[in-house]
């Protein structure tokens, strides 16, 4: 079994790496070409993606699976549309193979240039949400890259379906099939994923903490970690506190189960007592539950907060509050507990605001404005394939760009070295 | 023992990572100051330096270590002078951190900057000669980081010479010392500075393939991945062949020792009877002995050439030659062997040129030059912590830019997501 998984695996990234070489020298036309035929066939075969979508849920629903978990597996007609206007609209963003990032004249005549160029093999680890195989697909065809998609097993009849059809787009258009494809074999198949060095260039687990974790402990293969979200709220002595309560509220409730969303609010001691009864106030009327140390606990009802509270990612209707005597103390919290994702500061001080982008170390600092900003589609990145919260390569939301290398070419006459 | 290197490795790894929330906010400045006092009492030092150094080399010479490698160990009043001035030079270089590299502003009115920001604590494992200590502290320190270095033992007297009296001048300029760390220990320290992750923001080992495969293999700190260079000369159909001679001797023999160096001809079989004959006379002129396909062979004499002459990094005096059908069978060749380091490319035709650089995947293409000028030195980079051979962050020869991440910091006055 672990053998087959092994074959079904390199065999797959074989075959990747033998149309890599083609894809990284299409022109932007071929690629938007294929790019429209797959959103086409995508959605020629919208019943059959549907029925097995619909084969999938019933599996899950059979073995109990949780409704929110159901609710991101399950498809509908207008979300295989949205699949299919995905790959359009990746169509219509720059082709940012062929950038020249940096050029410049040498004394001796040579002529250097950094050019763009795709990264080759992209693997994609994900869970249940099928719509990420169309997105993951187009933006790595688009970038150049022959994609190796592996999904988890709950969406696998879904997966399969809606890739034969972007499959069948690549052929309609005169590209290999084997530009996209579905990792299959059994559950080793992500740990042969990560030991194919040599034939897989970047690996990109998109899931929660334990995947993230366990592939870049073990990967040989390089990774691009994504997304744990331990992001704070500061408010500052000098925050206009009308601005701040809506910022609070609004990275807290508006999508608490994402990597954006605020889990942790740090209140500067001098605004607390006008603060924190509102905030308090308006938290409990959003239905959140407030984690808080003993001096947040003087001015409502919270659960008392623990270490445990400082570092959690709820991803859920809790928040952790401390109150901090100066912005020096947020930032050590923050540096502390902090996962590094978005970390937001409210003041209308400007030095304030210089000394905290500064010290934080995160891939995104928020000076009054929500910390649901960190977003590929917010930035008008068009699209994105994760928020990466690693400092090599990418940081913060990853577009076309961050899904290329470069190479320096270096023309001349005959120039030798002396 | 082995727990005795555990700690002393995370106590500087701790130490480390605790200055470089400082460092990350110094000024250029700052920075330049402390860079010219290091200068200075390195300089000041000097003869500590010596005679520590003639301690390494005596044992190394006791042990029958390697002429060659006794050589690039053995320092004297040029080489530390040198060194000084390498350290005065990075002064002079364009601090990188604060660079905006992008910016723009979303419809919101949410105004976006990427900026440059250092990437923390970075570790560099590196093998015999005491220069790369002083170089690779005044990078890190230039852009922002921490430096935890980790010498070979038999450079250990020179290396903790060179560290003290960088520290010397950290604290002449008033900034902690920790910013450059020797890392001690016994053997296992390599192994543990691999695996601390959380502490170490970034690994680049610097040295022979069979620490860098180790290094790659087993590290979970994020690893940048330098210098092997199975570097191809491909002599094409329509090449000036005083050039292309030229350029493939100047890429073999001018310095055989290092990863830009030349390791293997291919030839147009069009050009091959009036190119091959001259190039092997000359070769052999120059001491070269060359490892020759059949085909070769038919111009003069070779060492008949296998699968390992195609793979292997010689690093002397020795070249691996092949006809080719066509610039196809030379790309397929390079992408078969090659390590992704530099190739080079001898043609008049553009569309050979433009064809070959697409088409090879390497971090450096030269078009009728030398291999040898994939250098951070001859980039106009100032100085170079390496030459990376991996996709993902930097590929090519690093500079101070490649020493860092990036922060998006976003700004508004209030802005939600709806």
């Amino acid at each position: 079994m672990t053998d087959d998984t092994a074959t079904t695996v390199l065999d797959a990234a074989r075959r990747a790496r033998a149309v890599a070489a083609g894809l990284a020298v299409l022109t932007r036309a071929d690629k938007d070409t294929a790019l429209i035929a797959m959103a086409a066939t995508l959605t020629g075969r919208t019943n059959e993606v549907l029925e097995a979508n619909a084969r999938d849920v019933a599996r899950a629903e059979e073995s109990g699976t949780a409704a929110a978990l159901i609710d991101r597996l399950r498809l509908d007609g207008s979300r295989v549309a949205g699949m299919a206007d995905g790959l359009r609209q990746v169509a219509r963003l720059t082709d940012p193979v062929g950038e020249v990032v940096r050029g410049f004249r040498l004394p001796n005549g040579l002529q250097v240039e950094q050019v763009r160029v795709p990264l080759g093999v992209v693997g994609i680890i994900y869970e249940a949400r099928p719509n990420v195989t169309a997105d993951a697909a187009g933006l790595c065809l688009k970038s150049g890259n022959a994609a190796l998609l592996r999904g988890s097993s709950s969406a696998g009849e879904s997966n399969q379906a809606v890739v034969a059809a972007l499959r069948e787009g690549l052929e309609t258009a005169g590209l290999p099939p084997d530009a996209v494809q579905l990792v299959g074999g059994g559950r080793d198949a992500v740990k042969h994923l990560m030991r194919a060095r040599g034939f897989v260039d970047v690996l990109i687990p998109r899931g929660g903490a334990g995947l993230i974790r366990s592939v870049v402990e073990e990967s040989t293969v390089p990774v691009i970690e994504t997304g744990v979200g331990n992001c704070h709220v500061y408010v500052d002595a000098d925050a206009d506190l009308d601005q701040a309560l809506a910022i609070l509220l609004n990275a807290k409730v508006q999508r608490p189960s994402v990597c954006n969303a605020a889990e942790s609010l740090l209140v500067h001691r001098d605004v607390a007592a006008e603060f924190l009864p509102r905030a308090l106030d308006a938290l409990a009327g959003a239905g959140v539950t407030v984690h808080g140390d003993a001096t947040v606990a003087s001015y409502g009802e919270v659960v008392p907060a623990t270490d445990e509270d400082w570092a959690i990612e709820y991803l859920s209707l809790d928040l952790a509050a401390r109150v901090v005597d100066d912005l020096e103390q947020a930032v050590d919290h923050i540096r502390l507990w902090g996962t590094g994702h978005t970390e937001a500061i409210v003041t209308r001080s400007l030095p304030a605001a210089r000394r905290f982008a500064a010290a934080v170390d995160a891939a995104a600092v928020m000076v009054n404005a929500s910390t649901r900003f960190t977003d590929g589609e917010q930035f008008g990145f068009g699209a994105e394939i994760g928020i990466s919260t690693q400092k090599l390569h990418a940081r913060g939301p990853m577009g076309l760009t961050e899904l290329t290398s470069t190479t320096y070419v270096v023309t001349g006459d005959g120039q030798v070295r002396s």
